[in-house]
């Protein structure tokens, strides 16, 4: 069933001779399957193939791509528990969380069709014409957002589902109108194919170009540089480590004639502000509620609450113990993939060994079982703010609390903060109130503020920000998860003057799309009134 | 009156010993006063009170933003005709245009201050709780907009007003509430002087806070170095050449431990598409338009037109003939600075040398005088495929005709092209319909595509892109020019369940602002109508 091949469009191939193999961390052996490494030539054989089909693809109708990712969805469905069962074996992630991804990688495809159906993501803005202006007449100029050409993806070793082949960066480039390369992530290469064969099964019942779609195997860096060194990439989307994110972001920058934009979503330890009230009010809850979010998903989530920041009180030391008791009460669980696993040991180590960094509780070190535990740390404030390192991501189950001596020292803490994915707040109304200055200082530093839930748990829908300040990501201006990820393959282009019938629909008088549009400063779904000429 | 010093915030200092003047290519003297390099202290001292500034500057109303750009405004009228003066004599722009530049730029950051009064541009997008959702409820996310952080500004040589110290970058990174530290160019210090004077006049009236505006004096690279590393600047706006800003880029990329945007807009040639029906109907019209617009500014201008394809036919020879008449018609007139003006003829001498290309027309070499005479060369477009030497800009009053000899070699010659501003088609409406495929290629390599017109003239409006592919910028996604150029000084935070009391206006429930928002993905104005929890 697994046949080990690249995509490169319609076509299967497989002519390299170097092979991959898929190890499960939880039976613990390879499992069926000889993936094929992309030769150079298949790798341009998938970008040139991109190119052609983008000359296409891009001309299709908002209608007809939205056809397309529903179709994508429905393949995806089609798979069956084979995926899940396939998904499982391969990422160490339980049946149940599989199946859940799954729901929120089909949703993620139907919301992105329902966008394009409602069409107002193109920004179409319209200043008419003022031909009797002085000192100067105006031209009709009309504005909105056109795709930017073939996309790499780089699938996520901690979303097998919804952040790798038919994920979040997949699904908002398609929708854009640019084709997508995706490098298929070593930890799943089976889920991959399955995944990638759904895809290309839509794009041809939808009768989209050769090309829309191509899915490589490699071996990770060489053949992510590979793609963002190619001069046809137009645009990369990325999830992963903060050296893989910032070896893309150099190699786009410095050995490409044309620098092309790195989405790279990479580092962030999400802190939290415990405040003194709601550790009084409810210890055990507060405890229990963190806890759950630093272990879900053996702590392999990018907003995973890596950093708890406290004031010292009579009711710190008893909040840590009960934070370590709930911990403790988490049996450890199978990680990713041996290199994570391995790393997460490391990483957690090279934590523990800092000057000042003492350690509550520290699960058993998982030896050739690939499983994580949890592990909790605690440090001064003072000591956090002098040593950045501290600020290193440790990717699994682990927390460190920052203990502040007073309402100074939680400030300076907070403003060395490096930037993240999202910042969360756990107090009463009174806490929130009294400590509003804090957050603030929070908040200019995060992507996601959330008062009183956890930062695990990333919503697909319109107002999701799943991005931040650097080195949560390179680019703060940009989400990966909801409707506005489309906005990263998307690039304005003004028409002036252009005659009505040469006009794209979203654009022409009569707004027969019924779109949101500005029109001489205004939002509308008006059709564009003209002026009648009156001979004189 | 003008004093040569830095504007550190609101102190003026001149603590560095090296000193620069202010040439005058209309005099050929230097003008009054002596202008102090910033020293690094001073450097630093800029940019740590933007850092302090921005603490308050992003906590400040919409309403407050936009009376200071309008106090802007008027106290750059109150300069009165010594700013006219001094900026002609500065640049060499003649002072009717150099009028027009000052309506302008005040135009821009009163269209800039009621962009803020309107207030959508916070892009709200709400998604309210769904408590009751399977399998899982919904938070509260409501997202918006907010500033980056300290901006630094480059100003252009060729537009010492609109493009420079009150330019369109400073008005929209202002306007974002994001404070400015701005490189002065070396070609006009005293009209920067002036300016920034108005600035912070403006700033101390409406009680902005110190630091929210600087301007700083130094040698070109070096100057812009120190400011594009500096750890607190966050983004750069930039307007010049193609070395200058792919030198930023890179050192935004390379030497900080943070990248930052360098929104860099650099290179262009401006393609026109002169069709066959057009040219036949009337070639002295299409060549006196082609040539006033080669020549405007002395040639001196983003998008001057450089580029001319035509497919030859019968009328092909009368219209280059035509045009380089009309060119020979034009005085040779003063340039913006020495350095430009040598730039210019060593240009246009390296496009002359270039195999297969011949000077239709060449007007004599400016000497002493730092005058630019322009320019009419043509080659074939078999060479313009091959030679991509030939798509270098000549910063000048210069065009290069590209002779197709069918509309293959038209349709391989587009493709070839690099990204560009813009792109502009002159053509009868039967032309228009025949070469719509063609016209299709050229914008999908440009930011602005223009139709029976010309490219120079770039409306300040909420329409305008002015932007493009590289190398025309560095980034195709936004504008410099227009109220969507704030977009670049803005980056998205998502408010998770955030007690109302506690979320910015525009992001409570009553929709106070009156502004357009994004709610459960519909737009609307309206208030979010929270839905009663009804007793069990």
């Amino acid at each position: 069933m697994i046949s080990g091949y690249n995509f490169v469009g319609f076509e299967k191939k497989a002519s390299g001779e170097k092979k991959l193999h898929a190890f499960s961390t939880v039976l613990k052996n390879d499992l069926p399957g000889e993936f094929s490494v992309a030769t150079e030539q298949e790798i341009h054989e998938a970008i040139t193939k991109a190119t052609v089909a983008f000359e296409n693809y891009r001309q299709t109708s908002v209608a007809e791509r939205a056809d397309f990712l529903d179709a994508i969805a429905e393949e995806i469905m089609q798979l069956g528990d084979a995926l899940i069962e396939r998904a499982h074996l391969e990422s160490g992630l339980p049946e149940a969380r599989i199946t859940g991804e799954r729901g929120r990688t089909v949703g993620q495809l139907k919301l992105f069709a329902s966008l394009l159906r409602d069409g107002s993501y193109v920004e179409a803005i319209i200043d008419t014409a003022l031909p009797e202006r002085k000192p100067l007449p105006r031209s009709d100029l009309r504005r909105m957002m056109l795709p930017i050409g073939p996309v790499a993806v780089f699938a996520a070793s901690n979303f097998p589902l919804a952040f790798s082949t038919a994920g979040g960066d997949t699904a908002s480039a398609l929708a854009a109108g640019c084709p997508v390369v995706v490098k298929a992530h070593s930890s799943h290469l089976g889920t991959n194919e399955m995944v990638a064969t759904a895809i290309i099964r839509a794009a041809q019942k939808c009768n989209m170009p050769d090309g829309v779609f191509s899915s490589l195997v490699g071996e990770g860096a060489l053949l992510g540089h590979q793609l963002v060194k190619h001069p046809q990439i137009k645009a990369v989307g990325f999830t992963g480590s903060f050296r893989g994110g910032m070896a893309l972001l150099k190699a786009a920058v410095n050995e490409r004639d044309e620098p092309i934009p790195v989405y790279a979503e990479m580092s962030s330890i999400n802190p939290v502000l415990v405040l003194p009230g709601k550790i009084k009010q409810d210890i055990a809850a507060v405890a229990s509620q963190l806890s759950a979010s630093i272990t879900l998903g053996v702590g392999q989530f990018c907003t995973n609450p890596g950093l708890l920041f406290v004031i010292k009180d009579e009711n710190t030391g008893a909040f840590v113990q009960n934070l370590a008791q709930a911990l403790q009460g988490v049996l450890p669980a199978t990680m990713l993939n041996k290199t994570i696993c391995a790393a997460y040991y490391k990483e957690r180590q090279q934590l523990l060994s800092q000057p000042g960094v003492e350690a509550v509780w520290a699960g058993d070190e998982g030896h050739d079982d690939y499983k994580g535990s949890a592990v909790l740390a605690q440090t001064t404030a003072a000591n956090f703010i002098q040593n950045s390192g501290l600020q290193n991501e440790v990717f699994g189950p682990s927390s460190l609390v920052v203990l502040c001596e007073d309402e100074i020292e939680l400030r300076s803490a907070l403003q060395s903060l490096h930037g993240q994915l999202t910042g969360t707040v756990l107090g009463t109304a009174d806490d929130v109130k009294r400590f509003q200055a804090y957050i603030d200082i929070l908040v200019a530093r995060v992507g996601r503020i959330i008062y009183n839930g956890v930062p695990t748990g990333v919503e697909v829908s319109h107002a999701m920000m799943h991005g931040g300040p650097f080195p949560a990501t390179t680019f703060a201006h940009f989400t990966s998860v909801g409707t506005e990820a489309i906005k990263r393959f998307l690039r304005p282009v003004c028409y002036q003057d252009c005659p009505q019938e040469f006009l794209p629909d979203a654009l022409k008088d009569e707004n027969l799309l019924r779109i949101m549009r500005k029109l001489n400063g205004e939002f509308t779904k008006e059709a564009v009134q003209q002026m009648e000429v009156v001979p004189q």
